[in-house]
């Protein structure tokens, strides 16, 4: 995070006066206060441009408490309904994948929607006749949303190409309606081709043929897995940067790595603060930064290009490396 | 299907007579009738000791008709509880993984639970106003018995390793479900060692190290989408086989491919019947032909090492190649 506001402060122009407020949130909190978020503190983040958000999450806290309690119960409560996780093969960065494919591409993953609503339950819990259920909730308002959004992304870049990622042969209720959606929108965007790919075949063609995708849209959660896998195949979640952007401003978008927070390498300094950073640039992007997030984007490439892997840096020099590029 | 019950004809023991019966199911079946699956095909399809499923599906019947109708219609009326899904990485065959990592797991994929049930729906279908849902249902007793197979199966291998996939961070009710049910059955086999990953971590370390990987237990949803991305990691769903496995013995088991029915190539000789011969083994050995399943799985290495990509062979060549090996 030290390394984020580093990059954010060498990146603005000079004459913008850059605010920040630090929020105590996470693991360390909870287990002192057994706070998450508390309502006061979610009414004060409101008054905001955007939210940098650090990696959250430690073993020692019970799975789901600050998942729930706090990063989806910002998502939602801001109604963060374009999460936006672009990857890209930077050169010099080591990829799983042979043949370095050229991979460029950026998944526009529903946010507030799908299975992640929250609405299950279990009853005879803890029993042997327990029944779990899970309710996936999509709505033509949810959907149209954030297909129009993608189309828009992909009426921008050069390639314009849009797929829609489904499993819409299974989950034919949800399915039919995002594919109606994004059928019915695309006749308003001719100058972008679509396709579209049941969530299975996604997953093979992101590891045999991910240069194929130019913007990808999908549910909450097939865009958890695509995106962790996408992460994965350009050099690791350690470069992987996102946005949970509520595109009308009602209320601040909020960037965050996709990676966790590592807490096993916590205060070693061997934490890579790229992620951090390149979810700066997509901060700046939102806010109209644009040239501004591109300087951070081409010093991250050039830091990449030039990184030695023999020779590994600390979080500090890699962050002062990188507000060096930016600013000089 | 016919390079399958060529080769499992020159596997069976001369003493063995085989009596199959065809089935006459899918696209032209339905174009021609309207019929995916009438109940007096499947009540008949109950005096088998075991199904042979060929690759079903073309785009020309719309999405769900036959994934619904037939495919799972028949793993759900027979409860094919088990779906089970090897994934090995066999010598000289194509991975687009840098470094050819060693690859031989093998998921247990729950079939017939999950978001799989079809319990779903939509209300003002089609109007701005729509809300579709789909419903995740699990139970104690379905992911119990699954649970408890997969055990059995990473206790009967070399590494004993068992990691249970799912999302419990998010999907915290049907998550608990399995991860309750996972640690109880496991203190039933101190001898397994045991690991839970989130499913968009695994997809992960499955392009990562997938080495790492024994035996992995996970819902229907998640493990159809881990065994496509598995699949491709070890040559492609050209190689992929699959049993639906319904352990009890009260129904037969159903083999098939995990690929789909390629209907641009079909009747050109070009598809490569080897996930099929691979399915034909998973039924031998599901049947208790241990001995003639392996020697099905030695010839298909035998026949992959030797596989030159600048000759290939067409459907019927490779049929013939490993019925030779097989009975040879
Ligand atoms: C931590 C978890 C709740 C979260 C998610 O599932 O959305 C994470 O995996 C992500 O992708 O941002
Ligand atoms: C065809 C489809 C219904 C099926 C599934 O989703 O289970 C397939 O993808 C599979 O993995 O067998």
């Amino acid at each position: 995070m030290a390394q984020g506001l580093k990059v954010l402060s060498a990146a603005l122009p000079q004459d913008v006066k850059l605010e920040t407020r630090s929020y105590d949130l996470g693991a360390q909190r909870w287990h002192a206060t057994g706070d998450t978020l508390p309502d006061a503190e979610l009414e004060s983040l409101k008054d905001h441009d955007a939210i940098l958000l650090g990696a959250i999450g430690d073993p020692s806290v019970p799975s789901g408490v600050l998942e729930r309690g706090l990063l989806l119960k910002l998502r939602f409560a801001f109604d963060h309904y374009v999460n936006l996780r672009p990857s890209k093969l930077f050169p010099n960065t080591p990829t799983p994948l042979a043949g370095r494919p050229d991979i460029d591409f950026v998944v526009v993953r529903e946010g507030t929607e799908g299975p992640y609503v929250g609405n299950g339950g279990s009853m005879r819990t803890g029993t042997p006749d327990e029944v779990a259920t899970e309710v996936s909730l999509n709505t033509a308002h949810g959907v149209e949303r954030v297909v129009r959004d993608a189309y828009e992304r992909a009426k921008a870049r050069p390639r314009k190409k849009l797929t829609l990622v489904h499993k819409n042969n299974v989950l034919v209720h949800a399915g039919h309606l995002w594919k109606n959606i994004f059928d019915r929108v695309g006749q308003e965007y001719p100058e972008v081709t679509t396709d579209y790919l049941h969530v299975d075949a996604a997953t093979i063609f992101f590891v045999t043929q991910p240069e194929r995708f130019d913007v990808i849209v999908t549910d909450n959660l097939f865009g958890d897995i695509l995106t962790d896998l996408a992460a994965a195949v350009t050099g690791g979640i350690g470069l992987a940067a996102s946005g949970n952007i509520n595109p009308s401003g009602a209320f601040p978008s909020m960037f965050e790595p996709v990676h966790g927070s590592a807490p096993d390498i916590a205060g070693t300094g061997k934490a890579d603060p790229t992620a951090t950073v390149l979810s700066v640039a997509l901060l700046l992007s939102h806010l109209g930064y644009g040239d501004e997030a591109a300087r951070i984007e081409t010093a991250v490439a050039s830091d990449l290009a030039e990184r030695d892997a023999a020779a590994p840096r600390t979080t500090d020099e890699i962050g002062d490396a990188l507000a060096a590029r930016v600013s000089g």
